[in-house]
């Protein structure tokens, strides 16, 4: 745990509040289900919770994925729908198959970036998966990106400007870099401050537990 | 659900009592929490489970993979194995990363098979997964397959021969095909009367009620 001096204080323990980090793409099919389930849950645990949106494509790339592996394995990704449907039924979520699948979901995260930095980040984030996964409706189009600012507290021309600044480009591809470098392969994935990781929907209450004892 | 008439009776009823068939690989990780937590699951759920050991390997080569998943992607495969360490504390189970990964299941499942038809076989399967997980016996050696049925009510000569006939070789392959007719895809895999199909140990819950609803 890192402590540091800032004007004589000790900020140890700010530092070392219970936190987690939560890393999704926007592409991600049981993103959703955790996108959906983290707020309540994480304030249950008093965790605080960061959004990390960042890409999966460079990282499935670099295990020679072209695709999602639920296209490449034509019976795991079967499964996957099906059970993605039981989980969200019995979350009580709206749930359509989204087509095509997966759909870019680089605009999507830079615009989170963005937002992540005002107030209005985690609404859009959200946002973003209802309208993929509920709506079907088409998040790599920036009619869809609009349509979600337009309803939240975003100034709609500024922010999809910003979203294409090359100081947002650069912080999506060092976020990228920087889950690879954790270790991610896929998403969700938790972070705890000591390094725990854990990948997938189910094991979003085992990490809150875990950032809880050790933060 | 199917119904049968035998000498005039309908059997619906003794048909359609809830049951789940239990899919599972001698040298699959997950395959060992669950199965250590499925007996008294299924007892408190009134479900009646089947025992359905197969091999993995054919399936995993339809898939392009010549070993585990978690061997040909490294960072999945540490992921694994420091979840499952984390699972087995959670339910109060030992562990011991088995060396080799994978080892060769095919003994073990043909024993298991013969144990299956007798009164010994589930004990067999929960002392073969607690010999390679958390003992680190080498579930490829005879000797512990020996050791093993020596412990049991098992006549361990015949039992030995028998694993070794035909009929047994045969039906383990049947069984494997089966598995994969069911698009069974990894282990452990549970599927109901009605053809659901769940995959991984954090699913054996969602399974057992499925079973129960619709058994």
């Amino acid at each position: 745990m890192a402590t540091t001096i800032i004007q004589g204080f000790e900020l140890r323990t700010a530092m070392t509040a219970p936190y987690l980090d939560f890393w999704f793409d926007f592409a991600s099919t049981y993103s959703y289900p955790a996108i959906m389930r983290v707020g309540a849950l994480a304030r249950r645990e008093a965790v605080a919770v960061n959004f990390r949106p960042f890409l999966l494509g460079p990282i499935f790339k670099t295990q020679g994925w072209n695709t999602s592996p639920f296209n490449l394995y034509a019976a795991k990704g079967r499964h996957m729908w099906r059970d993605l449907e039981r989980t969200c039924a019995g979350l009580g979520l709206e749930f359509r198959r989204p087509e095509p699948f997966p759909q870019s979901s680089v605009l999507a995260a830079r615009i989170a970036l963005v937002g992540l930095g005002d107030k209005w980040g985690e609404d859009f984030c959200r946002a973003v998966f209802t309208a993929e996964f509920a709506e079907g409706r088409r998040i790599d189009e920036p009619e869809t990106m609009r349509g979600i600012l337009e309803g939240l507290s975003a100034d709609t021309v500024a922010v999809l400007e910003a979203a294409q600044t090359t100081a947002i480009k650069d912080r999506l591809r060092a976020e990228t870099a920087k889950a690879q470098e954790l270790e991610v392969f896929g998403a969700p994935s938790f972070c705890t401050a000591d390094g725990e990781l854990f990948w997938g929907n189910d094991r979003l209450e085992a990490a809150l537990a875990w950032a809880k004892r050790t933060g």
